[in-house]
């Protein structure tokens, strides 16, 4: 049960029913963050470093919804997405993105964990300024994300399936334009 | 050093001029959470509970800030914000307030630190569920910005002095409007 009074939704929706007015920042930022075609990182590579940071966090509302993004956008499924969770050294991709997850790990508990190898290392593996950055700001935004949707001991569908069938209409929508109420 | 090539501005603004468009929803967060009028807690106690927060994840940057802001909000000096960081149970200030910094700490060790007791105890302090989601989400919130400003290495300057001479100028300008290049 929730710790405070929420509209009855699953996960972040509650809370972001219940203040839309910090819903409204936080969904712009999810929008740009994770979908903005100007990135050079693909939509299912972003999604796929949320749902690492999300798995760090434990937090399964946003490693499932996410790790059902990424599985839509990369055409995988939901197995291949654990391999990362559970290894991502050994997991089938790119050099690049294995160091950004790196990074992205490090990001997980506090910034300062960040070293200066670990970005040469990425840039030895193609990665560019904007895409270092990126990384850095979508593992803190879910520090954040995860944090709200748990802070508030927020309730979720225990079966993944259930954010597997959701994804390609989640992935239609976007985050700004679903309706909160859905 | 930053880890990228950011422009030469001090903590989170250099990343937010390399990034104007996640600039904008970030600092519309800080302005809804730190700042609306909507809020029955003071600016003065939100920009604790961020300075908190920013102090627990050893941001300087961000505790420098928002400590010179609560500071002037609350009209007392650096040396009582100092003591609300290093043992806020027996600082001079509300027990609704202790009440939402230990909700605020739980918060950031990670989101299922929070127990139904402390909600209680913060219930039984006078603390309404919107002052509870606040509280959480603030907390959450710092728990990026800190990273963000730590996890790409930026530059802070080290006089706590420049924070407190610049708090009442930012507390007149908001996180919308300033001039990132100013």
């Amino acid at each position: 049960m929730p710790h405070i009074n929420l509209p009855d939704l699953p996960g972040i929706r509650g809370p972001m029913a219940f203040s839309p007015e910090t819903a409204k920042p936080l969904n712009e930022l999810a929008e740009i963050l994770l979908r903005d075609d100007n990135s050079t990182l693909s939509r299912g590579e972003r999604e796929l470093i949320g749902t690492y940071v999300s798995s760090l966090n434990d937090c399964f509302f946003c490693q499932n919804v996410h790790g059902a993004l990424a599985g839509h956008y990369l055409e995988c499924d939901i197995n291949a997405i654990d391999a990362v969770k559970k290894d991502y050294q050994s997991a089938n991709i790119s050099n690049k993105l294995k160091s950004l997850l790196s990074i992205a790990a490090s990001v997980q508990k506090g910034g300062k964990n960040v070293t200066a190898y670990q970005i040469e290392k990425a840039r030895s593996e193609g990665a560019t300024d904007k895409e270092i950055h990126d990384t850095v700001l979508i593992a803190a935004a879910f520090c954040m994300y995860n944090r709200y949707v748990d802070g508030l001991a927020t309730w979720a569908p225990q079966d993944r399936q259930f954010y597997v069938n959701r994804a390609p209409q989640r992935a239609e929508e976007g985050y700004i334009d679903f309706d909160l109420y859905k």
